[in-house]
């Protein structure tokens, strides 16, 4: 990353790297004390909390897109936020699994500080094949 | 509105007027073709559309508060968008359900053209007393 990077390239990278299936590297990107907030589900913390969370699933996938509709930020990355609208969809099992997701980044001093994500828990778990 | 008005600034008008149960003088405020999408619910169109949805519902309240927690606006009355994370809290028979929400509204020569709100849909259903 450059300084000179906005928080939305900022967080356009960190967003590569997770559809890439690069976990560790994204991870990186995330301050120590770092929330991430999948809202209906709960949080958890830092660069190993989120790997932890993420690492399987993502690692699980044999294709990943996230499709950024819209993206709207404001402030640096020295303290700076980003909104974006997106449809993430996962590859696994041979068939898609698409969310529709409203996405909060904060960023400070580079890294990501709040990373929380909106939706609709039943329409990723009935997806899942859990049905209720 | 003054046409100087920032599309942020007409949004939070718009919710000014939810919040005082002015329905009808909220839906001036939206095109006549507006999407009011509740992600997890469903889409409806237009003053009439978005009336029809929102009337009952907010006239059954005693009292409404959103919280806008964070909001973040590019563009102009003629063509911006506004992103706000919300808390929409709706006092009903006594007691305050809340619903955490991330709204998407783009605005257009003055008007909302699209209002989409994403939630978790058994977070509101749970809460009004219906369960799963």
């Amino acid at each position: 990353m450059q300084l000179s990077d906005s928080p939305g390239a900022l967080v356009q990278t960190f967003i590569d790297l997770l559809v890439a299936n690069q976990v560790e590297a994204a991870c990186a990107m995330v301050s120590s004390d770092c929330e991430y907030d999948n809202v209906p589900m709960g949080k958890v913390f830092g660069p190993e909390g989120i790997g932890a969370s993420l690492g399987p699933f993502l690692g699980g996938c044999t294709s990943i897109v996230w499709d950024i509709h819209r993206q709207v930020e404001t402030g640096s990355v020295e303290s700076g936020v980003v909104f974006n609208e997106r449809t993430d969809r996962f590859q696994m099992g041979g068939r898609w699994i698409e969310i529709p997701v409203c996405g909060i980044f904060e960023v400070r001093k580079g890294k990501i500080t709040l990373w929380r994500d909106y939706f609709d828990q039943p329409t990723f778990r009935d997806q899942l094949g859990g049905g209720a």
